[in-house]
């Protein structure tokens, strides 16, 4: 079954994908800061015992996050499967997974249930309404934490209310490469948003890639947030398009776009950080017709490429340089014209 | 017709072509440098009209420096049928020339006759029968000045003697890169010999081409000086094949190859500077078979993307940027895979 992030989404050329995380808790229980190995345990088998039982209406597997080696769980990490925060301990914890890898179930990260749904470009809405598909039957089956006041009750404050975070990731080259994404950031904090790296708070873009999402939580309905994000992610896409479009006119940066894709197609050594610099050039030359590559290819090697995961594809756990050279060979087929 | 320089001879790997050149005057005339315009037409109009008359035995065409063009002039000596001194001053200067370039004959330079003959390869013997038989020609029809004691009579005494100087253009990238090329430099001068740059005295190496010449005309034959010459390439041949091979085992290295191949073939801007650079690996990984382009294709490359020659084979004074653009364009038809 192939994989919901080698799809191409409404908006694909900026917009990678789009992701509706609720966290919810289980009041007989305490948060699981506060939970031992066993009564996390406890609380993981409880909730897949109700998602996966004599029926398994959402077609989800279990896996015990013990029984992964640290390569397969920091791959899960690498593809936002999980959180950089669920790599930590594994004792007790468990992840509940489709085979597309469109919805994945955190049990006892932070929250009892951190619930994720994934869906390539931009798609809040249709990301939301399976997300709340999967919280509603959960919902009618455990006693969740909830106040009418506060909301659904988190670990982490910034939480409460909705519990929701809505994000879109986004590919943003042409920003970037002008200096416009610190004014940009500063614009979209005003209007209840962040903009960071790929991977959450406190990491820095890697291939041009950020993510967007809503910050509020508390006084704001779901569907409020998710129109918001929806809106200003169609501005930062108008944006986005109309830079690049004139910075692949400039015969310089257009040089650099072919360039970057001569060496991908013939390098037999490619860090992770070279690559994701010239994919990303790759990206924008092929959004723009410059180079005949499909975006769909490039989203799955943008995912693939990544140290943990080359690992995990490929079994066994290479070091960089071996890891280098596997790169720049699955790179180079990829890419190659056909 | 093909031009010499796009063949590949003997040991062409490393060996680009052998040149031999005499250095010869008439008694009867000063030499050059006392001639004024006119003196060195009449000497020029002396001379083509032995080697062009009612038969013309070498087939040869014959051009006034005047009547050409200073792009014209110039690519003449960057393809190395002229010396950069005869890019000076044109009147009453001449130029006879085969029609696949491997003869050409300059009427008043330094000394009145300046005969060359080039073979692609290590052709020494070869190129200096072509040269003795024009030369034997010539001296049944004109008086040479010649000394019993020093030979034939020169404008610069380095040259009395033989007046011959036998010289192989040679590619050593490896030898170059490997930091070796100062101790062989010192080798050869104690041998008689010279390296430099491929323009000559004073100019640096371009694409890692080196010329080796033989430096003493005065009391040794012809043929000794040729077999010197010889011994000595065969050696270096030797060395820098074998650093080569070394080389390119070292998978960085190979990398760098493979990235130059990329980037030649992908570039939409490339100054002649970076093509020397880049087209150097190039040849290397080609002679070492990772690279599979023909090294005829890459000598003709070396010649026809010199700036005047982009120039004169376009038939129009481009600027350094249209030439960047247009360097980058053949070279991409050039090196893709037929």
């Amino acid at each position: 079954m192939s994989k919901w992030y080698i799809d191409k989404g409404d908006l694909g050329d900026v917009v990678l994908s789009t992701r509706i995380r609720l966290a919810r808790n289980i009041d007989e229980y305490p948060f699981p800061g506060h939970l031992d190995a066993k009564g996390k345990e406890k609380v993981s088998e409880l909730v897949k015992n109700v998602l996966i039982g004599k029926e398994n209406p959402f077609d989800l597997m279990a896996v015990k996050l013990e029984d992964l080696s640290s390569v397969q769980i920091v791959s899960l990490a690498e593809k936002h499967l999980i959180s950089p925060e669920f790599t930590g301990p594994a004792q007790g914890r468990m992840l509940l997974i489709s085979k597309d890898e469109g919805v994945s179930i955190m049990l006892c990260e932070e929250d009892h249930i951190r619930l994720q749904v994934m869906k390539p470009g931009l798609a809040p809405l249709e990301a939301y309404e399976l997300a709340d598909k999967i919280d509603t039957f959960l919902d009618s089956r455990l006693n969740y934490a909830f106040d009418e006041r506060l909301g659904y009750l988190t670990q982490c404050p910034t939480n409460l209310g909705t519990a929701m975070r809505a994000s879109v990731m986004l590919h943003l080259p042409a920003l970037t490469r002008t200096g416009k994404l610190s004014q940009l950031s500063a614009t979209v904090s005003k209007l209840g948003l962040t903009i960071r790296g790929a991977y959450g708070e406190g990491t820095g873009p890697r291939g041009d890639i950020y993510q967007l999402s809503n910050q509020i939580t508390l006084g704001i309905t779901e569907k409020a947030a998710i129109d918001n994000l929806r809106a200003i992610t169609l501005q930062i896409v108008s944006q986005e398009r109309q830079l690049a479009a004139e910075l692949v006119k400039n015969p310089e940066f257009a040089d650099k776009i072919y360039r970057a894709y001569g060496v991908l197609s013939s390098a037999r050594l490619l860090s992770s950080d070279e690559f994701f610099e010239l994919i990303s050039l790759i990206r924008m030359g092929a959004a723009n017709e410059l180079i005949p590559i499909d975006i769909e290819k490039i989203n799955e090697l943008i995912v693939n490429m990544q140290p943990a995961t080359i690992n995990a594809n490929r079994g066994e756990t290479l070091d960089a340089r071996q890891r280098d050279v596997l790169r720049a060979e699955l790179v180079r087929e990829a890419i190659r014209p056909q």
